[in-house]
């Protein structure tokens, strides 16, 4: 491992990137048709105030973006601390709430009574039943559904932070080319990678699969008891989050010299991969990259051995829209960043995906991952 | 530190376990007059199945429980292999659905379209959407809301892994008094809370709160880069999972000798402390706990000063219902088991609050913690 890094320090995002985050949000709504947009504890509030609470809570934060009103930030009482030194802060107003109050009495004159809202998908139901309650004639919209480009286009800032973790990822790969696999758990290797990761500067590791052999058969695997042995693929892919932004990489390794039919299927992924990249342009859909990258693993005759969607999303979190899957019909703008990641998958065998975060350009898709996609054989 | 602790390995929960707690939590859905309950991945589907998926992402989990039909668990394809090793699955019927289809479409069928079901307090709010949309007919109410008592009733197996909580949590307390606290970061003394409470076994550390002086006035300020000083009071309050159940304690602690007023507002708080303990008893009201602390606290003339409320359930979280609070008319009902946490917070100057788990036994409260509730100076 080397034995130092240069430490990744961007400029921080300013109260007036989330000011005109939080504008962006309710122009997009009013285009929509929304009358607002209500934001949940997660990657949307992180994303449009920088706020963070230290845990999400039974208790109600919400960030209130309508049209005509200053942004409000409803926050337990305990909390507003907290919140109050959020970057955004600056930029919105808080009101809090102590226990024993009834926090959607508090949320509900914030919100126009009859109007129709987007919500974070990942806002608690309980928070979201409070809210149908206090005030029936409103309704509601997953902030997916409603406004699925609200954090999908990434500015420069958001940009170079994901192109370094790309390549903390990239440098964590050649690393773990160097360590031994056979005859080690899983799990080591997984531990690994992610000691790797956090050694190039990331900061949470969200994922650090390691499917080996058969266990690498099943694409949700993440890392077991399995001791690798001699012969077998093992399916790489991990990631996490630098400076606030994401990084998802997969590689597949052999453990010393594959057979014919194992290099032949690597082949068919990597270029099923290629294909997939090659289709990501300004314009083409997003259905486009999944069909580029399953027509070559149908044409090989895998093609009911492909058995997830090509790409997700990244950005303030690891896995988010846009999705390249078929039926999305989404057209690709600059600066969308997302993952595309065919696998081959023969249960009770092996499985080979590969994966590297592209950046759609003016020009065409730009890999965000740079190592070596050929089959490498480690010891 | 000791050099060695004795693992504790209790029984593992069974399918049978988790077959009762699903037949029990239906029971008490057709008691409440719902149709049904769905349970989202988190601590509800934990306590149930006995099913933590790797991660929560966008892709629809959800256990359906309904009269007159087995349960089914309504899962992405690429997590079924995963869900199927949980020891609940036994008791189930999987439902896996692949990417690409209409999920709410795979789950509608299993509701009914007329009936009103409860849903955990954490499922995204996207999924309910979801459902709400595919079935308009049907309505929801928070499991919270609608089932408050489904997690909150703790039997004897669950109270053993409480109590071996509690018992890892004091034995941290005892050593984290043997460290050095004056010149040393909250972020220092928080990061050997930690290693401590994984020492004694803890799979999970949820919070290790270091207040020192000033901080200490702000009951949600976890640790951060102040310097403890010599002559400072320090909240401390820890917690995490061990065994898949809950620990939280909290003690107060002074560095070099206490002031006469520090100490006095101590006695008040541990005070406060013991009458809230004193009235739980089966049959009481959940804010009769709240306001036997809360008495003695305004008695002494800091009610004002005292701003949360008095305790909160724990069991496969360190943080759900039952709640101690004015308002909640809830009887204690043995097996129950929550904090009594109460506080005082002088802004700008310092806080005191002591903290213990306690059971509700035929006989009255049963302390989980049972470490010196003195003032105790470390150095």
């Amino acid at each position: 491992m080397s034995s130092s890094t240069q430490p990744f320090a961007p400029e921080p995002f300013t109260v007036d990137d989330y000011r005109a985050r939080m504008a962006r949000a309710v122009e997009s709504a009013t285009g929509a048709g929304l009358a607002g947009v209500l934001v949940a504890p997660g990657p949307d509030l992180v994303y449009l105030t920088g706020y963070q609470p230290t845990a999400i809570t039974e208790r109600l934060t919400v960030l209130v973006l309508a049209a005509g009103q200053d942004p409000v930030l409803v926050v337990p009482t305990l909390e507003a601390p907290d919140a109050e030194r959020a970057v955004g802060a600056g930029a919105l107003t808080l009101r809090d709430w102590k226990d024993g109050v009834d926090p959607y009495g508090v949320a509900a004159p914030l919100l126009d009574g009859g109007g129709r809202f987007g919500v974070s998908d990942n806002a608690w139901a309980m928070h979201l039943l409070g809210l149908q309650q206090a005030l029936p004639d409103t309704s509601y919209v997953s902030l997916t559904e409603a406004l699925p480009m609200l954090r999908a286009v990434k500015d420069e800032h958001e940009l170079a932070r994901l192109a370094a973790a790309g390549a903390a990822a990239d440098a964590t790969y050649e690393e773990i080319l160097k360590v031994r696999f056979a005859g080690r758990r899983e799990l080591e290797v997984a531990a690994d990678l992610a000691d790797l990761l956090r050694h190039f500067g990331h900061s949470q590791v969200d994922f650090t699969v390691v499917g080996s052999g058969p266990n690498g058969a099943n694409p949700h695997h993440e890392a077991g008891e399995r001791v690798i042995e001699h012969g077998d693929m093992v399916v790489l892919d991990f990631g996490g989050l630098l400076a606030g932004y994401g990084s998802d990489t997969s590689r597949t390794v052999h453990v010393g010299e594959p057979t014919a039919e194992e290099r032949r299927v690597h082949d068919v992924v990597r270029e099923a991969q290629a294909a997939g990249v090659a289709a990501v342009r300004p314009g083409a859909a997003c259905q486009d990259v999944d069909r580029a990258a399953r027509a070559v693993i149908t044409e090989f005759g895998y093609g009911e051995r492909f058995i997830h969607r090509t790409g997700h999303g990244i950005g303030v979190t690891t896995h988010e829209p846009p999705y390249m899957i078929e039926g999305e019909e989404r057209e690709l703008v600059p600066g969308m960043c997302f993952s595309v990641e065919p696998g081959v998958y023969l249960p009770g065998r092996f499985g080979v995906r590969i994966e590297d975060i592209v950046a759609v350009t003016e020009e065409g898709g730009r890999r965000l991952n740079g190592t070596d996609r050929g089959l490498a054989v480690v010891e």
